[in-house]
Order: structure tokens, then C-alpha cells, then sequence
């Protein structure tokens, strides 16, 4: 079940130097023979957003303001949006959205409290890193969907996150207080390793080790240097 | 602070016959001099809204399946959606949406703890009809706002709740369970009390008790008719 967390061949090195290039950039193409079957990447990406609303509620839930609460609602909104997108694009296909959903709730579910963190700031860090690391990489496989439903499921995960307000509260709290930085930035680079590896379970690998890895290795290059210049946005060192 | 819960003069008998009366027979003008100003209302309204998302995110996490999960999320999204509509009408006259909303905060999170329940389905029965009369109750308040702001907020509150899966997944587990149906018709005699003493706390009284009551008890008495009617649609005697 938990399959994909003992894959110890992947080797994930964070850069510490800032990134070079532009989420434009990404070698899009390159993913595409590694796409998983429709239903279940639909399935996957749909409890990913599940997941990512639930995470947001629980942060809005234990949020120490109204004003706390109320900035992050965009968050779980857009969360829950990109869900049920998702379940709709399951439906025109099969009336069991659950059903297709069910085979990756145990892993995504273990994933989360891997990286829920200890307290409201590390749970907004997560949101912000992992949301961010999972919406680039099912954008980018949904580059290798046959038909129309790889365009429709790239403007669903494109669409607004509505995280830009975890950014503002962050920033000023880790302002506010250099150990809090020291402590996110830590869990930052935590947190990436465990993602990636999620990541990694979504990817249907053709069986050919050596080109899997020549397809995989520069998308994930690049998930990491987005995902530093969102630990930069945040105030942190990757 | 829990002025509210210090009124024992409410007297909350809850008719035990069948409605007979639809809720378009709601004496909407009753309410309309007893209604705050703008932007109280709308802090409390807004407000409410987020409790109810925030109570049915919990749910959601708290569900046993991914079906249940999968189908709850409407509900979730409704709520939030009002929420935030009501914030843009804060936003329409002040900056501060949680400077409007925080005198509601103690009060409302302090209910939310009372009808919280002891389990799941006590949980989903408190959502279903708690929200089901808040909505009620500040649609009709809404009566009273001057200019077109009355008409926009019972836009807002009259919109689809997507709380229809509520009572699916209810209904078949009391069906399945009447002990659980006797303990869940109990639950919402309860809840509706302290709901009703929430409704109270947020009208403007005018200081002429006789003629304050003389406005509110057909209103209270038809908000409870309107409980009766989703008790049964639970399969409980109310």
C-alpha cells in the first residue's frame, strides 16, 4: 500500500542556489509517456485536492483571528473547486467518483499526516509547499492525457489557488521571528522529499528504468526550483 | 458576552404537529423594525457562515468514506461561497471585514461548541438544521436593511445550501439504526433551542418588550414550523 515510500532510488537533492529559469520553462512534453490511465490520474488528482481543502479547513479552523480565518477561506474554496472539477470530469466518465478515488486514499491520507506539521505555522508552510509541488506536477502529466481532458485538467489545476494570503501571513510571522524562520525552513526541505515521493507514485513507469528516470529526472529538477522560489517568496532558504 | 444564553424569558415549545403552513407564508415585514444596522448584521451574518463551513469541513474530515467526504464537499463550498459574499458587501463599505465580524466571534464559536454533537451523525444532524434556521432566520432579517442591500443578502442566503447529502447519508443510517434515530431526534429538540437564542441575541430590540415579542413569537413560530419540516425530511419526529 504504502509502496511508494520505500523507494529509496530516488534521489532527491534540494539546490540551494537560486533558480534559473521560469516555470515556463518546464519540459512539458516530457512526462507524457509516463501518464497514468485517465480514471486514475483523475482519481489521484481529485482526493489530492480533497486533501489540500481539508488541510486548508483545519487551518482556517484553528486559525488565533477572524481576520486569519477570513483571508485563508480563498484557499479551501479554490481547493474544493479544483475537487469538484475534478469529480465532474470523472462522472462524464463513470457514476462512481468515490470508487475511483478510493485506491489512493490510504497513501495520500498517510501522506498528509507526514507533513502536517506540529503546529499552525508548519501547517500553512505545508499547504503552501506541497499544494504547490502537487498542482505543478498533475499539470504537468496531465500533458501525456489522450484527447481533450489533458487541456481541461491543466486549466483546472492552473486555475487560482487562492494561497496567496498563507504567503502574507507567513512572511510577517517569520519577520516577526527569525527561530520561526529557521524552524519552516527546516521543514521546508522536509517536506519536499515526502511530496516528490507522492509524486512519484503517480507516474506510471513504462518498465525501462534507465529512460524513466531520463524522462523524470528535469521535471523533477524543475518541481524543486519552483518550489524554492516559493520557499523565496516565503522569506526562506531552500 | 453570553447575554443570550441568559434569557430565560424565550419561551421555545417545539410544536410537535405537522407544519401547515409552506415557508413562503414566512410573515417576512414582522422582523423588519427589529433588524440591526448594516454592517452588524452582516458581520454576524458572515460570520455564521463561516461556522457552518468551518463545522462541515470537520465533517468532512471526520467522514468515514470518500464517498462521504466526496459528497459533504457542495455543502462546504455553499457555505464558504455565502461567506464570502457577504464579506464583499462588508468590503463594500469598510476595509475591515474582521473588525466587523470579531464581536460574533466568542458568542457564535461558544454555540458552535454547545450543538456540536458527540459523534458524526450528531454533528451532520446539527449542521442540517442549524444552518437550515440561521439561513432562515437572517434571510428574514434581511427584510429590514435599507436600499437594495436586504434583497442581495436573501440572494445570498437563499441560495443552494448543498446540504441535500445530509440528509441522504442520515436518513439511511437512521433507517438502518432507529436507535440511532431516537437519539438523533432527541439531538435536534436540543439544537434547536440554543439556535433560537442565537437568532434572539441578533435582533435589534426597540425596548417595548410587549410589542417586541408581539413581532417575534410568529416569526420564531414559523422558523420552528420550518425545523418540524426538516426534521421529517430526517425521518424524525420533532
Amino acid at each position: 500500500m504504502f509502496g511508494f515510500l520505500r523507494r529509496p532510488k530516488v534521489r532527491i537533492d534540494i539546490p540551494r542556489l537560486k533558480p534559473r529559469v521560469d516555470t515556463s520553462t518546464y519540459p512539458k512534453v516530457n512526462l507524457a509517456e509516463l501518464t497514468p490511465e485517465v480514471l486514475p490520474y483523475l482519481g489521484q488528482a481529485a482526493y489530492v485536492q480533497l486533501a489540500v481543502f481539508e488541510e486548508v479547513s483545519d487551518a482556517i479552523a484553528a486559525a488565533p483571528t477572524v481576520a486569519a480565518k477570513q483571508v485563508l477561506a480563498p484557499a479551501a474554496s479554490q481547493a474544493l473547486d479544483k475537487h469538484e472539477r475534478l469529480v465532474a470530469e470523472i462522472r462524464r466518465r463513470v457514476d462512481t467518483p468515490a470508487e475511483v478515488m478510493a485506491p489512493f486514499t490510504v497513501g495520500i491520507d498517510r501522506y498528509r499526516a507526514l507533513v502536517k506539521g506540529s503546529d499552525w505555522y508548519e501547517q500553512l508552510a505545508s499547504v503552501y509547499l506541497t499544494a504547490g509541488i502537487l498542482d505543478d506536477f498533475f499539470s504537468l502529466l496531465a500533458a501525456g492525457l489522450p484527447g481533450d481532458i489533458g487541456p481541461r485538467c491543466i486549466a483546472i489545476l492552473d486555475a487560482e489557488t487562492g494561497r496567496r494570503a498563507i504567503v502574507d501571513v507567513l512572511s510577517e510571522a517569520i519577520t516577526a521571528d527569525p527561530v520561526l524562520g529557521s524552524r519552516l525552513a527546516m521543514w521546508g526541505r522536509r517536506v519536499v522529499g515526502d511530496t516528490l515521493l507522492v509524486a512519484r507514485s503517480a507516474i506510471h513507469l513504462t518498465g525501462n528504468p534507465e529512460s524513466d528516470e531520463q524522462r523524470i529526472e528535469p521535471v523533477f529538477t524543475e518541481m524543486i526550483a519552483a518550489h524554492t522560489r516559493r520557499m523565496d517568496k516565503l522569506g526562506l532558504t531552500a
